[in-house]
């Protein structure tokens, strides 16, 4: 466990100390639930009134909170921001050390300084790990991958072959980078789908992070790709030849069909579903569990679904729903 | 082949045994499926005409439904209840029979007794599994991870460091629990998306079952909690810092966004939406593909949504949905 | 790198050739990205104005769009199926060439000739691996599972006790089949859920394809069954006891609750939600993010939601869904 003091975080982080510096800080916690030792974080106004109960050892503050500090504090101009590099000194690694005896490495396969690979991981041949990669255990890297600096695979992940990941990525466990894209084609002299080769592969930029199960497949006639700082959280589908701007954010469990665009800074979901062969323009968002059908080609906030409600309500009102074309009709009537 | 007989059955599960209690029994089945030497159950009264041509060697019913019974049975207050304690006798276990050579396990790992653990499987330091837990193969059990006694944890399971399961769970295969929680602020500084470490861990009770690909994230300012009893099916993704309450059962595919506190003994799902930061009270019933953005105060069943209709009606009834706010002016103007 | 010419192509599958044959072709690519040794593919007729900026080595187009080519190019009747044809030749396969020594293979388990398995494979008692089957690494076959002849498993799939798999079949990377159905029975006098043992398996058809990270659960009182010719995206759920009728097409990210039966041919998806307990008839399209609650008896096109709009509108929308029942009385009011 670490243990440090509130002064040398605020020097460390450039932030101003008010009070006693020499509170011992040893972990971040949140307003309600922070202990004499621990640092926390007023995020927003509306929380204020929890600083009177708040038995955190300090709380970071915007400026224009600094009065209403009861004990010890720091002054950040974006206290979210000041959390997500004060938290990095609280954070635990679980890179292995160095390349384990049972993990499998082709011949063919490179690897620079520093790489860092667990048990029973599978490095095939024509892998590329550049300096500092780190594979957890049981991860597969197929044929003529290649990992950027610093990028870090955890436990039991998939890249098939030919995927290429940017440098410093973060990839969560079970994720499966390059599965073949979902296509079939009707034989009418056999009646069958005919499975449609998905010959290209995946490439991820640089600082992108993919959550636990996320799948992204590889493309037909194009690769996939991700661009560089998109951010997509757990369980999220990516169909095959789809193209996602730089610094776009996917939350948990959206499905992305094949073949569509999304543009820049766009922030997605969760739980959205976006059909195949769209095209959506940057600083798009899209809220949650909203299905997108056609292209948007104006940045903004767009939405689908109905309210929730108590079920009865609800089940009358699908009803009505159903009869919106006869209401409207004798809407006009009565109009006339 | 497990045989048995309907008297034994009846014996061990304090049934009264209708008819000839010599039967002989070697499975259990479907009501439509059951052959003359299956068991099979009576559930619900719209069933009973199937007890006419019913094949099965006996029926379990409850005791209203005894003198529809055609054949050999078993009177149970409760008839699903008594499959779920007479199933077992009919389940198969994979559980390794002890640690296998290939396993993994640092030394500063602590095993109780009776704990077994397949080929390929990793337990790395400091970790502490208690007695009886069972491991399938590729599993990976993080830094200082502890599993309460009797939980079995099946095959390429990924629990990340410092998660917390309790006793006598079960979690599905490639279940991935305490991958980071999904949190970026902007910098604008750098125009990029900073990492918002995920220092906390994830808590799981006793007697909990998660499903298969279910990902549960880690906190970033307190733990994610799971209560004794919670049942989660498979596909389930968890946010960061969410709560969820004692007894509460998550059917598939539901995401649940992070920091959002969920009462004791609900009914989610499948498929359900829940964003961020809401308090769901006790007993509430989400019926499936709803979304919920506001919090719940009142237990009850709640949905959203629209009802399935052919999709050229469907189109329309879209178009029209859009134009509700101009319907409701034109209406207005009628009523004056 | 395959090195071939149009006039082989052309040959090799049947294919008139326009203009000349001996253009060297590398690989196959999109209409907007293909270079001077791509053959690419012309689908629609909304894309014909792409070629004149088309630089492509050669294009495959339907007869009535012959006359169109600006280049050397093939006649196909139905492009898109000798698109599925021709990309063969370009595919790559990353089967293991053998047996690898890390397998962990039981003394009882059969392997027909030309079985192919990756490091860290773990094949359990009884299980049944037909002529020319091909498993990834880190895949678990579990007890008495059986394969059919020449069906590919990728990296990490767990296939549990019972299941069987039928011939030429492909499974993802992550996906888990034959885990516990979701089954619990609520035991007055604990005040607990008891489970209910999923003593049944999962049988899949011959020429079925399962996507990554996909999920299909054991039956508890009969099999999960997935007809014949089967395709499945990405991140599916398929609940304990459903089966799913032979060709029928399901899209990524769609959950499917227990015991429900889906017809033929169907197309669902991505992202639908049915519920338990349905029939679906044969030839039903279900459009991407529907919910379906209730059986559907005739083939047809079904839909559900609202369409996506600009939040603002969507709000004053959802508000009004939830008055529709009052909506309705105030225009029965006015027509009387």
């Amino acid at each position: 466990m670490l243990e440090t003091t509130l002064a040398v975080i605020g020097e460390q982080f450039g932030l101003t100390v008010v009070g006693d510096g020499q509170v011992r800080i040893t972990g971040i916690s949140a307003l309600d639930e922070a202990g004499p030792e621990d640092l926390t974080f007023l995020f927003s106004a509306k929380y204020q009134s929890r600083l009177v109960d708040c038995k955190a050892g300090a709380v970071v503050v915007s400026p224009k909170f600094a009065d209403a500090l009861t004990g010890p504090g720091l002054i950040a101009e974006q206290p979210r921001l000041a959390w997500a590099k004060i938290a990095v000194i609280f954070d635990v690694s679980e890179a292995w050390p160095n390349i384990h005896p049972t993990a499998q490495i082709h011949e063919t396969a490179e690897l620079a300084e520093g790489v860092s690979i667990g048990p029973n991981t599978v490095v095939r041949a024509g892998a590329v790990l550049s300096a500092g990669v780190s594979l957890g255990s049981g991860v597969v890297v197929g044929e003529n991958v290649g990992i950027g600096a610093g990028s870090q695979v955890h436990a039991n992940v998939v890249l098939y072959h030919q995927v290429q990941i940017g440098r410093a990525c973060i990839i969560h466990a079970n994720a499966v980078i390059g599965a073949d894209g979902f296509g079939f084609e009707f034989d009418p002299e056999t009646g069958t789908l005919v499975k449609i080769p998905q010959v290209y592969g995946v490439t991820i930029g640089n600082n992108c992070e993919l959550g636990a199960g996320t799948t992204i497949d590889r493309g037909a006639l194009t690769d996939t790709e991700i661009g560089d700082g998109v951010k997509i959280d757990n369980q999220v589908q990516i169909g095959h030849g789809s193209k996602i701007g730089a610094n776009t954010v996917i939350s948990g469990a959206t499905a992305i069909a094949g073949s569509t665009r999304i543009g820049r800074s766009c922030m997605i979901g969760g739980a959205v579903g976006i059909i195949d062969n769209l095209v959506i323009a940057d600083r798009v968002e899209i809220t949650a569990m909203s299905l997108v059908t056609q292209s948007i080609t104006q940045s903004g906030r767009y939405s689908s679904g109905t309210g929730l409600m108590p079920s009865r309500q609800w089940k009358r009102n699908v009803v009505l729903f159903r009869k919106l074309d006869d209401l409207y009709k004798r809407l006009r009537k009565l109009e006339t």
